[in-house]
């Protein structure tokens, strides 16, 4: 189901600048017994990536009305907000009506091993690009994460790890990432490139919250290979421990299953 | 008007990979008395770009069939051609019908002086993220140009002008940027960002077949302000003379008012 500006349908307008130019962003989070979860944390972060690209995000209460029009109460849901219509060309226009989406998907069937188990990952060759005016930016303009996940086609690679051109590890086509080393965890800096997701936030809330030290720093991939735990989160799959990468094998660690707990316990309540 | 799969329509399906991920590419040329002017070279590129990201480009014969069917002897027409439709998820999907745009809108009114007497340009503060995997290639992932379009609202600054993270100027937000030093001209190089338009090529090609020296390298901020001359060039501006940028001016200079002579000799062909 997906309801355009309120209302069921089917398309958006050729016109709209998410389409001319990805002008807009978006979020995706799972809606669990008819409740989104972690709402308010999706749309203070959709607020704020509006903000990032000066588009009048549409009101919590807007969204909160399409989101009890939903004809499924366990689903993954996707809000777009693009800058809406204007003629052709790249100025944004003084006075646009924004383009909310907000769709509904049936919820991703991933082996539940990924999660008690873990996932094996690959490591892409696409470098990300540095652009300090759109890191962390959930944004519309995603080439790059389509060309690192046509990469591969191994059913059995759950996720492509991603690097900065200065082989930095950065995180998922798809998720943010985490590692654990002599018992404290580091995730990368988003401040030239990458996604900041709702989920990588509550990891660090919650690292402090419990007193594990966190430390968000840039990782090289001779610490992403030398760590004693890795692992991927967003807020669909919640934690998968990181398994294998190349020929590195690491085990499903302590660190990693705690934090899968708090994180499942607190989608759930 | 636009035509959506060779269709009369307004909308494209709100599941389309181009506003989810801006998954496809675009082209925008002008049409005079029913003609579109350097079709063959703009089918070109556009081929060229669907196969830098694997997606299947309709036939120039389907291209040529819609364009036949636009209303407007004199217009500016936009092709677009997305990855078409997919689940969520950023993997491409293995069988997929691409989406073809081809929509009309007014001839823009640039002021007759712009070509003539050459116009002032704005230096963006944007720098452009080296993504050698994208560059050069016109896809629809363009908030770059949106944010760097935004930086000025003066009516009298007809362009802007953007540097790499290196502050070598890569091109206009929307035109390919040449300079004139000493008889020859140079043009910048494009293997890590910036959009290689089919002006630009055809001023490249100009100049061999005039025996005009042309390098194709890289343009400091000191290159630039210390050049003779300065132009700006697309299918829709022909060329137009920098004459203003920042407390620098130039005249409208020999070479390229000699190439705006050629260009529109060419298009007019």
């Amino acid at each position: 189901m997906n309801l355009i500006n309120g209302i069921a349908g089917a398309t958006i307008s050729v016109r709209d600048r998410g389409l001319a130019y990805g002008d807009g962003v978006f979020r995706t989070f799972p809606v669990r017994q008819g409740k989104p979860v972690w709402w308010q944390r999706q749309y203070a972060k959709l607020a704020q990536d509006c903000a990032a690209l000066k588009i009048d995000c549409p009101s919590r209460d807007t969204f909160e009305s399409d989101l009890s029009l939903l004809d499924t109460r366990d689903c993954v849901v996707k809000i777009i907000v693009t800058r809406g219509n204007s003629v052709r060309g790249y100025a944004p226009p003084s006075a646009s009506a924004p383009t909310r989406v907000v769709a509904s998907s049936p919820l991703p069937e991933y082996p539940g091993t990924h999660a008690t188990q873990g996932v094996k990952v690959h490591l892409c060759n696409l470098r990300l690009a540095a652009q300090p005016a759109l890191a962390a930016v959930k944004h519309l303009n995603r080439l790059e994460n389509v060309l690192a996940r046509a990469e591969w086609s191994d059913s059995t690679v759950a996720e492509g790890l991603l690097c900065d051109a200065a082989d930095n590890v950065i995180g998922g086509t798809m998720s943010n990432l985490f590692i654990a080393k002599a018992g404290a965890l580091v995730t990368p800096d988003l401040t030239a490139c990458g996604v900041a997701g709702v989920t990588r936030d509550t990891v660090i809330e919650f690292a402090g919250s419990h007193a594990i030290p966190l430390q968000v720093k840039a990782i090289s991939l001779d610490d992403l290979f030398a760590a004693d735990e890795v692992f991927v989160v967003n807020s669909v799959i919640g934690v998968w421990p990181v398994i294998a990468l190349e020929r590195k094998a690491w085990a499903a660690g302590p660190l990693t299953l705690q934090m899968q707990r708090w994180i499942a316990d607190a989608q759930n309540a």
